[in-house]
């Protein structure tokens, strides 16, 4: 099973500093996971995510199930030993890639009726088989089968999904046989604040190991997201993680964290890296543009990863513009790298005392841009999909 | 420049071991070179093949000079700066992939008008500009400007491709600046005896420093290409170095080194490893294959690298099936660590005297297969493109 412990609690906002203790070690809490939706990040080995300081990474059961299929996985000795990954593992239980992904969702009390995105074949999930198959994936974290209503969506739709993901929840506490996996609730209810507050509540008083907010950054503003962590989050109990699902960009850990966020996973490091998108404490850099062509300075002088330490911004442009594979793994090194390196600054900033001052510097930085202005603000808006 | 020492002589075939002596280190001879046709072998850092055992690649400067361009790489330092590659490196001069990807060839004995195969652009480029361009990536080893004919050919169209091929390296010879670098010949002639060996002659009285077998490996039979090694290299002189440019298949290699050869590429390992074939000593292991889906052993129970020390077949099949990138990275890693062990054992086989019993032993344990029976012999033709 997991141990959570909160080792301090910041004085000005709501961060918290804490540890997650899983039977694969240690996560330092606030933490990032990356996402390898199929059973890899795309183009690293799990050594690779260890040296950048990763120790808990998600997995898509969705995309398992389908692929090579739980029972497959389950054989070769579960997640870990199929993919040689030594961390923690945490699985999405496939609520979300269903409804985002499959096609021809039929949604009843019973379960949902879809239509893989791959071969177009039907398959029906209810919360008893989501739970059987991430317990045949074996991770060390699973997330209970929930309802995520696609916003913008009318108040009793919303009120539906909530209704429903209570009910399933309750279904899945009452399947689940592992121990040795924690199990997550999600808090659904889309930017109803009553709604939010009610799934919390209800949820809680299921008692699970840990807490998800689900159905956010799913196309509303983030002042609508930042809003809705504002009310759910101190539904929340103290003494359990916080985990907001798919988020996000930097800007959004920080402001997460500020709200009492413990976990995030997102695609961003890795699909924005493949397109090209590098991230940067002075904003993005986009190493299609031309200008870079000549340029034989690292993407930040100031970043410290594999990649800035080795190959210029005049290479990497090249391999982006040729289509290289090894493109692709070195800008999502890099942009797994800041995103490590920015949840260690978070933490370190927790300790002192100084998160506040940390997320300022950030906007700050940020806002100058880089001395020679070819980097842009990278506030541009990212829509989660389910896979990566 | 560099200096080639022959250390030894098999004293039943015509294998020889010897040293390449480079400013960038020294290469054990025979030697296979793994391709980066673009400046990096696809999907892996240039500390990957360093950790492989490589220390000379090839790079292409026909698609280098497309894209960045040859005066982009010079600004930036030359290849070895460019792509962070340790090692040495050499350039094919384009003549190849002219002929095979370039569209709407013209040739006449000033040069060669072609079509750009990315964007359709006119471009010219004569024995004078193919060296300016080598100079310009600043390999160790460039090549000279040669014309390869495509079989099946007449005889006159071969014959006007040695002449052509002579008159060029000519011209190279009289351009080339750099001291540095040095340059080799290119022998032609088709499948025409002593087409061969008036080409190997002619441009053995030009006293360059190594030289290519080129306009092999392009459709015809293996006896047919063995032949014209047989006829080829005894024309060479032994004390500079023989590449068998694009050439090979693992026992392509085996039959090359007993011919005299020292250095060969191909971007077989690489290419063969992103569509599944994996090489083994008892042949070909093609992962797409279901029997795999569930298959917890390594690609090969015997191999030491380091994909077969941590990932299943199961894995490896996986990756393959759902079409993630980080399998043609594994693949391609597997596969340059057989071709790089293969050398290695030849090297030692003829440095003790039993070259010719790993030859037999080679075709032995590929004939007899694996245990379960599920590899099969990996004989099948293979066609070499000068994209990898």
């Amino acid at each position: 099973m997991i141990q959570f412990t909160l080792r301090q609690q910041d004085r000005q906002t709501k961060a918290r500093l804490g540890q997650l203790r899983t039977a694969r070690g240690v996560i330092e809490i606030p933490a990032f996971m990356p996402v390898g939706s199929l059973g890899s990040v795309k183009g690293l080995e799990p050594d690779d995510l260890h040296n950048l300081g990763f120790r808990l990474m998600l997995n898509n059961a969705y995309h398992l199930y389908l692929r090579p299929g739980h029972k497959v996985v389950a054989e070769l000795g579960g997640l870990h030993a199929f993919t040689g990954w030594p961390g923690a593992i945490l699985t999405d239980s496939g609520g979300f890639q269903i409804f985002s992904l499959a096609k021809l969702c039929k949604i009843t009390d019973d379960g949902v009726t879809f239509q893989s995105h791959i071969d177009g074949s039907t398959h029906f999930i209810t919360p008893e088989t989501a739970i059987e198959i991430e317990e045949a994936l074996g991770a060390d974290i699973i997330m209970a089968f929930d309802q995520c209503v696609a916003l913008p969506a009318s108040r009793e739709a919303i009120q539906e999904g909530v209704r429903r993901t209570t009910e399933w929840a309750k279904r899945c506490q009452g399947i689940r046989r592992r121990a040795d996996q924690a199990l997550f609730g999600i808090v659904q209810g889309g930017l109803e604040a009553d709604l939010r507050r009610r799934s919390a509540q209800e949820l809680v008083s299921l008692d699970f190991e840990g807490y998800a907010i689900g159905g956010l950054s799913v196309g509303e503003s983030k002042a609508d997201m930042y809003a809705m962590l504002d009310i759910t989050a101190p539904e929340l109990p103290e003494a359990k993680p916080r985990y907001l699902m798919g988020v996000g960009l930097p800007e959004d850990l920080i402001e997460g964290v500020a709200r009492g966020i413990d976990l995030f996973d997102c695609v961003v490091p890795s699909r924005h890296g493949r397109t090209g998108w590098l991230f940067t404490g002075f904003g993005r850099v986009s190493i299609k543009q031309a200008q870079y062509t000549r340029d034989e300075r690292p993407i930040d002088p100031d970043c410290g990863c594999p990649v800035c330490k080795r190959y210029s911004r005049a290479y990497l442009h090249h391999l982006f513009n040729v289509k290289e594979m090894l493109g692709s793994r070195l800008n999502t090194i890099h942009n797994l790298w800041y995103f490590a390196d920015l949840m260690q600054r978070i933490r370190s900033s927790i300790e002192r005392g100084t998160f506040l001052a940390l997320r300022d510097e950030f906007y700050r930085a940020r806002a100058a841009g880089a001395p020679n202005g070819e980097a842009r603000d990278g506030a541009d808006d990212d829509r989660r999909t389910g896979l990566d």
